[in-house]
């Protein structure tokens, strides 16, 4: 059977009781992260943009803006959520792609659940098959797709999106093909648009077009059913090099949200071993910021590369400076959300431990891996060595490091309400008889 | 000064006094030749379709669906009238890169120009950009990125519907040049789905996707402003080798719409010769089709290849077959949008006819060219060589003949209206103060 076919008939007759117990569990994970960044991001600048640029063109209010008190209709829906749980840049990842599933799939289908009314279950078991789509697919054409060019988690998020929709539509095996077909024909996103905010809008508009490409599909709207594996389709025009197989072999064997590693601090990834080692030195020695002469931190060159730089000019900057992530993590004692912000930058504590830090490279040294050491004023050093960072595939974050940072996304996103309540509500989301609530919550 | 900047500023920037008179004249003949063609599609099943799966999500009533007594949201509009201008694949044809430039940028175009009420030289003027700009773009990437399986009428085509809106929206460089980036990383469209209904989808969401980066960007979101040019922008993504000096030597010197070519035939256009000799022949004999023996055509081979096909089973079919084309030109002295019907591939003098015809392939024919001869039952034998289609660089459509093309468009669309009152508005667009009279004709 051929890629397409098989993903078709994985969406069209996926049971619910085929998904281990385990792998559920990990979707509520995934969705619960998704959820905060979207309520942590529904404030930000580019927010704002869409609502004033698509209200214009909204139809009904079928579905929730998070945590805005707007509904537009469904498509307008997806893009708001997709722009506003993608800015903090805090979401997840799939590590073997790149692909940040949730930002496409669960703002394609948390908008189109809504507007459906279905009960909690059924948001679930649609998400966790379309995030399975987006990565299986990724997995088909990774890394040539993305080394050429290509946003991988607009491209495959894409068809994520519309094979969650099509799970909540009921399409049947030949709809969900061509619901995949559209959504391949619609896939777009370039690499060139991650320094901008276009970045946000590729994922928003991949969450709307997968949406779209289901509803369309639902209508009788027909499309070549072979639109992965053609020789004019999806893998040969995206990639140099595809290979169906590792989706054919693994669908339903193994699950890709499994695998969905979450960030602990929402600043570039290869300086998060670094602000381990800091944190935990600080809470082990009750180090007061004030006492310490400068911190040395020996690193992979490529933190030095992508994130050295001691003098940010605002909070956007600082997420891709290593000394000040050092410095906040030596004076706040945290790196979240609140860390990164323009008051934060120019605070004196934090900008005089940021020109104390020092990046010292070692080729040896992995790149989720670090050494810090704090020499005191008095001539004391504390040295701790980090081996995997917190939110690698060998330390995923915890479930109550995941729920501390979703209330710290709420508090960010000035949202309140109770986050416990929201928390409780996606742990049992089973039993939930409306899906929308969660995104009226 | 880069290709995006050199776009951006050449949209920004171009005056409509820099603009030829005869080029002022191609634009007009191509927006009339879309007008007919949006026309004359919209009843087709593609466009109910459209219409239903979209009517749920439209907003306010902002521009007309073209020949449908419907309103929609200008981007929902933008998707409708992609989809009825290009059903019939009856369309222009900028023969250099096989863009069809009319449908993505003047569904676009147009959608905009009503809501913005803006008069008609201005409306001639950002249409007339937005073709420069999709196919400038098109040939900087041609012939290789068709030939990677992207259909390139809808990759090229929202950047020429971004250009052309951004035009209206009287966007300045920067913004433009952010119109062009946005537009670029929605760009999509797999040439896999050129046999299914999602082709025409595949254009009309290039105009939607088009007028969306405008006005994102007439908003203040902000891109690469090296989206076509980048390591990871356009060109790389796209194809394997693009040519930015065939943009930013010629645009503005060379006007891309005036190779613009019209089919005069929905079908097939290798066979195109062929009926060009049918017709020429039973006007000049005043053949009887009661009288034929059979018809020889000798054409190349690509037409035995594509189109020979004795017995379509209907009347999509029928316009990818040689022989149901040699018959109705024959048969009817016609071979326009009635001849390709159901109830005319059904029509027994047709089908005898069909039955007659023999297609001789010659390598040495060229591919626009075709002998006929047309053998009667008394043994008498008509001959005609056609050495140029119509339709083809060398011989482009009359402008008479274009306005049958349109009139014969207006009945098969049963619009009621008068095609000649249109035909006039389009001829003088300079002097109508709103151009949204054009889409409520």
């Amino acid at each position: 059977m051929s890629a397409t076919a098989h993903l078709a008939r994985f969406i069209a007759t996926s049971s619910w009781t085929d998904v281990p117990d385990s792998v559920r569990h990990d979707a509520k994970r995934s969705l619960l992260n998704w959820l905060g960044c979207a309520i942590g991001g529904s404030n930000a600048p580019s927010v704002d943009l869409a609502i004033e640029s698509l209200a214009t063109f909204s139809g009904p209010a079928q579905a929730t803006v998070i945590n805005r008190g707007r509904r537009f209709d469904v498509a307008t829906t997806a893009v708001v959520n997709g722009v506003a749980s993608s800015v903090l840049d805090f979401d997840d990842t799939h590590l073997q792609t790149v692909i940040h599933p949730s930002v496409p799939v669960a703002s394609a289908t948390l908008a189109l659940a809504e507007h459906l009314a279905v009960p909690g279950d059924v948001l679930l078991h649609a998400f966790t098959l379309g995030v399975e789509a987006a990565c299986k697919v990724g997995n088909a054409v990774s890394p040539e797709h993305y080394a050429g060019g290509w946003h991988v988690t607009s491209t495959c998020g894409v068809i994520g999106a519309a094979a969650a929709c099509a799970r909540l539509l009921k399409l049947d095996e030949m709809q969900a093909a061509c619901a995949i077909g559209m959504a391949a024909s619609q896939s777009a996103g370039l690499s060139e648009m991650l320094g901008s905010p276009t970045r946000m809008f590729n994922m928003g508009h991949a969450a709307r077009s997968g949406f779209m490409a289901a509803w369309y599909a639902s209508k009788g709207i027909t499309s070549s059913t072979r639109a992965l594996e053609a020789p004019r389709g999806f893998g040969n025009a995206f990639t140099t090099r595809s290979d169906w197989s590792a989706l054919t072999d693994t669908l339903g064997v193994t699950w890709e949200i499994a695998a969905n590693a979450f960030k602990p601090y929402p600043c570039g990834i290869v300086v998060h071993p670094v602000i381990d080692g800091c944190l935990l030195l600080r809470e082990r020695h009750a180090i007061a910021p004030g006492d310490i002469e400068r911190v040395e931190v020996t690193v992979n060159p490529a933190v030095q590369v992508i994130m050295s730089n001691p003098e940010p000019a605002d909070g956007m900057r600082s997420k891709v400076s290593a000394e000040h992530c050092i410095a906040v993590a030596m004076a706040q004692g945290a790196a979240g959300v609140q860390q990164f912000t323009d008051a934060v930058v120019h605070d004196p504590e934090v900008s005089g431990l940021r020109r104390r830090a020092r990046l010292l490279c070692s080729d040896t040294m992995a790149k989720d891996a670090a050494a810090v050491c704090v020499v005191m004023k008095d001539g004391i050093r504390h040295e701790a060595f980090i081996e995997h960072a917190k939110g690698s595939a060998e330390v995923p974050l915890t479930d109550r490091e995941l729920e501390d940072k979703f209330r710290s996304l709420v508090a960010h996103g000035r949202h309140g309400g109770d986050a416990g309540r929201i928390i409780d509500m996606v742990q049992g989301l089973e039993t939930v008889t409306d899906a929308g609530a969660l995104a009226r919550a």
